[in-house]
């Protein structure tokens, strides 16, 4: 067997953890060495049990360590921008959680870092890895629906974030849209030029005093010639929902969602199938695996990963003008 | 029996032929007494086979005819306002096929007519009758969404109408959008405050040159605070695409599309299912019927019609304001 | 216009008023001048509102009338046989309601006088004329899913008839059944050479009581090498369940439920979705028109009906031969 | 944290070696600590990797071992007995792979020592574990399909095995079908009674000519009255074909076939969906997890697993007494 990747992991929340778990149990060519948290203590029994080594308070104990390779940026937003350009001049691969920053200077700052350290950099967008949507991609560059004339996303979460959560959260289109943002560019290929957003407050008026939305229906034009939306909901009763459609000129791909099972139940009252997998834990379980896939892929191969920093920049762009467009009240173009 | 209802009815194109057929075999208290058509000569045989007994090519003939209770104007739309006023005039019940008008100020002179007639007059918007939507309607009635937050309509057609007709059509907005705006409307059973229409020429530049446009994404704001999104393709290569969605605080409702069978044949290739209904004639083949139960409902009950002269007028109002809307590249607010 | 067809219809029950109202409304080359039924009395009203001239208590009126073309046996069971042979004799064509008798003997008289007078004669599987299942036998036709190894067909009745019904019915195979046995011979193309049938009363005591069985799957071998399986019930919660799958060397086609539209509503509680619509007069409304346009047809063009009184008598000898498997409870051939 | 359970797994083939990977990457309170296989050589860098730390020829080595607290048996199945017997009498829990025997004295051996050694004993019916068919059992536990009437199985595989698998095999009852008597033992929650089996070679004559049969229909009758038939092809053209159906006094449960993603694409030739996902190692991979948490849950907490040696013994029963009526051509019930 080749030398293992040694990896280190910055933030022990519920995304670092899974990544963690995932990476133990599926990857015989990479050793997770070190995990750093500010909670280290909490986390010691469950690192210990998973083989981990060295668990730290402090990250940079991570960083200046040259036995690692690559590290894992699991940590709070505000702190994405700062480590991985710490990550990049200490000279290790980064897997950065999405949003990389909700600035887009410290995102340049990031994308700099990362160029002049020639180190990989890939950017969290697991929903590119999915089975459904890479699918849905595959179609799209093989021709079989043509020129595309419209893309859909239907992007609905089955509960709406703490209120906590969503005063620090840069609000829903940079929290919660830039997934989908992200899903329209990964799908037509194209970029977006213009953006104009339909927002309103409707699932919890305590959303609105926040400062944040939470419905939206987002139109967008790329640079293709293509036009597409979005709709989000921050609470869809049924559960979590992700769908996309791209229509073109030879034909329509749609994905639907999936469900736990395909047990269809009919009585005297109705037909009854499941709902959709539950929350992004239980739906794109196996896109947080496949992003792994890509990421130790492009350290062993020496490529580029296929959703970069360059990507967390774009997906900001258009969230930023699809704030601007609602505050404004008119479509707004990107530069 | 009742004493039959006596029907003229003007216009004997494609869907004035049609609504004489339906009537014919399913309304035994309704006889078609005339019909007129400015080239009578080649629907003689026809009507005589349907027992049609009065063929004009002059449609006032019907008019002054004092044992005619009801007309149907089936005309080209041009005509449709003018005949429809001095129906009202002539005291007869109006059945009118969309548009009324392509000018709102000739559109509120119908009403105004009809209004002062005191004859019931319904619009010709199918759609409402359909199967699938209105089934979707009662549930958004009985509120088993909830509020409605969001509203999705997508329509597209097989295949684009000749240049020519494009050229005296109105526009995509006034022609084929409008049957949208109309099932907006119904569904959310709110009226558009708002609407701001993304619009491309993507199917066939002949129609960008035309000055039509042949691809759009429009998007609603509703008095009741919900939002919407209308779809649409001038040409849709796997057929007639009809679909809606509404979500709400309490869960979401959505149609698929109606297929001739639903055959699926599994084979090495892959998993085939049929295309959906060709086009209109098939796919709203029995709502052409419904549509005529409310009418003749209506006037055997002295009610109005559900869908009336004032739908005709908010529909071309929407529709007009989305052409606006892509003309000024800005959302528009309705009066 | 061709000279019309004058048709007597004999029988003014459910199904006899059912032919009647279809044939007047959707086929404007026949005329039906005159009804049958022991009750004309019931029936006068109803018949000049169709327009139908003539009504009878006996139906031998209609047999004598010489510009009768065809007539359409829609009586009690037990005179199908004896009117058929009277109404060739008569050298009426015959459009006869299944099953042509429970006696094959009498069948056999039936196709005999048929024959002997060359007339057409058709008997009413209307299932055949089906838009799902005609589509499933042209894909079976077209060579689509290859050599036929396995058909499957389930039927399964929303509620059991009448207990005065069943004891005069011949048996669950003899009424309902049947139609599989026809539905499975159709779709393979080939004749039933040994049937085994396993039945139990699960549904309601007092059917067994009365004699018959409620529930049933029954295996049949085809001339042709297939295998096949009907499953049956007399009693569906959810409703009318008529399903069939042809699987072959090549491929699968199945076809599912039709159901009054495709809502899917998606609550807090599940997915829902319509149950199939109720029973055969809703599920099969087209198929009653269209094998009318097939009796209608052949009588115009000369031709045999594609489902014939050798169709009646082959599906009562498989019903049959299910009957003498259940009381010896062991596979029987067919001769 | 507890003790792990230490494993020793007797057979490295392609189950053995998925079971091995399985246990290793899900579960940290596990340790397999030594393999055995008589090809020993091929597999000892496969094991190193996967960090087993002894790898044997001789499947003893595990027996003696007494550090080892449990084995899986995943031998030919010609062993499966004589091995199952010894660990049995070695005080060793058993995972058995499924058939135990073809030779039902052989099996009853099997239970026999077991129960005299007091060790936990679960046979590798993994389907019970599958998400689609608990969640019917689920329901159908749960009482909302009523009382029992009708189960369905349709179990197809893409490829029918090599012929020189036919030939040892046992026959497709033992081989294939007798995952579906479970599953259809496992549904309904109760014992098969009596079988009749229509069989047939109509994939490849070869397979006839190796004494084996290629497709059936099998009905089968049940100690609660219900009925029920299961579907078998050794070739599906389209892949792998896994659906159930249980049918029921107050509704009817299906489950239809998993796919790789929920892609429909539609154009002009039609709508295409995506094959079933291939063979049994793509579709059950989760159930081959899941059975393995049942075993080891049964050792810590000292209970019976659901899935037992006598679930073995009465599927090998009902599948010997399935071959028995193909060659007597008749239903032969069970003692």
């Amino acid at each position: 067997m080749e030398k293992k990747i040694k990896l280190g992991i910055i933030g022990a929340g519920r995304i670092g953890r899974l990544h963690a778990e995932n990476i133990v149990k599926n990857f015989v060519d990479v050793e997770v060495t070190s995990i750093a948290d500010i909670y280290a203590d909490s986390i010691n029994e469950w690192a210990q049990d998973l083989g981990i080594k060295n668990v730290y308070t402090d990250y940079k104990n991570i960083l200046k360590d040259h036995e690692i390779d690559a590290v894992m940026v699991c940590s709070s937003t505000n702190t994405h921008s700062i480590i991985s350009i710490e990550a990049a001049q200490a000279g290790k691969h980064i897997f950065c959680e999405k949003p990389i920053d909700l600035d887009l200077s410290k995102i340049q700052s990031v994308l700099d870092s990362v160029e002049k350290a020639g180190v990989k950099f890939q950017v969290g967008f697991n929903r590119r890895f999915d089975h459904n949507f890479r699918t849905v991609r595959k179609i799209v560059e093989e021709g079989k629906v043509g020129d595309v004339h419209i893309v859909k996303v239907t992007s609905r979460d089955p509960q709406p974030p703490s209120l906590d959560y969503v005063k620090v959260s840069g609000g829903m289109f940079l929290d919660m849209t830039i997934h989908d943002f992200d899903m329209a560019r990964y799908l037509t290929g194209s970029e977006v030029v213009e953006v104009y957003a339909n927002a309103a407050v409707l699932v919890d008026p305590a959303i609105g005093e926040a400062g944040d939305i939470d419905t939206a229906i987002i139109t967008l034009k790329f640079a293709n010639g293509a036009i597409g939306v979005i709709d989000n909901s921050r609470k869809a009763s049924y559960g979590y929902d992700q769908r996309v459609e791209v229509f073109g000129s030879k034909g329509c791909v749609t994905v639907s969602n999936d469900t736990p099972s395909s047990a269809v139940l009919s009585t005297e009252d109705g037909v009854y199938s499941e709902k959709p997998l539950y929350f992004f834990l239980e739906r794109y379980k196996d896109s947080f695996i496949t992003e792994m896939q890509e990421f130790f892929g492009s350290i062993r191969n020496d490529k580029q990963p296929s959703v970069s920093a360059i990507d967390g920049l774009k997906d900001a762009m258009v969230a930023l003008a699809a704030l601007k467009s609602v505050k404004e009240g008119r479509p707004v173009k990107l530069e």
